[in-house]
């Protein structure tokens, strides 16, 4: 289903634009842990399976940014380091992993995120393009649970359109 | 009313978050013509009457960031200048309007933004603070009317908070 910008009968200048803290505590957890969700937003998708540019119309809704629930993809059976190939080339980190922190309570690291950009083509040769994306993970747990290091949230978008979105905010 | 962060019935991640566009032609222009709006998410107030951080408890909803409708305040009975005085000290522009442009149709300019910030005391002794505030407004038309000109939308934020939520947009 594919319903356009704005999710159905929301007036206009809403949207779904969430927190980090509140993608991983009413999103992310909840998927995690199967229980039901707020709202169906955000779609599940075999992510590494696509170039960045076939994903907005797998997408629930969404214009400039899109979410989806992805499984991540191993790069070796039994390692953890995970699969990064996809489509016609390969997603690569851009910096290190962003805890995110209880905004009450306790100020536990409830989830982290890490900013990836799309690269066409093999490690070495290669094209960067300007499709970014947000990798948001549960914190890997004393006694890591599969399903909960296999799960992700991800919301990506083309970086030119998104710093057109950031100007619009900022000025 | 003050119903804190969230707009009523909106599930987790949901915000009344506009693009400058929507907030021009949905709701200002709408609330200047006299015309119902999609929402009732923008209260009315006589914004240079108040210091900024005494704004929040008036909105209708928001944390990092508010929203409002102000009848513009002339410097002079007959002048087109706008008094920029408020509470404590004054709104001071911090550079040159900003077009919005119709994304869709005729790319007409439909509206105007001014990124002002505000300083307590008076202009020769002041001191700037870390509140900042979008003025929307419509087009000057050829043939002026006053209700046009008079009529604002507003929304502000305290730079440090919104910056946070710049970054969790960003990285």
């Amino acid at each position: 289903m594919e319903v356009g910008e704005d999710f159905p009968r929301l007036p206009p200048g809403f949207r779904f634009h969430p927190s980090d803290e509140e993608l991983i505590v009413h999103y992310l957890f909840n998927k995690v842990k199967l229980r039901s969700l707020p709202a169906e937003v955000i779609g599940e998708i075999e992510l590494y399976k696509f170039d960045p540019w076939d994903l907005p119309s797998k997408a629930l809704f969404g214009k400039d940014e899109w979410f989806f629930f992805t499984p991540r993809d191993r790069r070796y059976p039994n390692g953890s380091r995970p699969k990064r190939s996809a489509g016609s080339g390969f997603w690569k980190a851009t910096g290190k992993d962003k805890s995110i922190i209880a905004s009450s309570g306790v100020k536990n690291i409830i989830g982290l995120k890490k900013a990836l950009v799309f690269f066409t083509g093999k490690p070495n040769k290669n094209k960067k393009t300007n499709w970014i994306m947000n990798e948001y993970r549960l914190p890997d747990l004393s006694s890591p649970s599969r399903q909960n290091g296999s799960m992700r949230v991800i919301n990506f978008f083309p970086s030119n359109k998104f710093l057109t979105l950031h100007t619009n905010i900022m000025i």
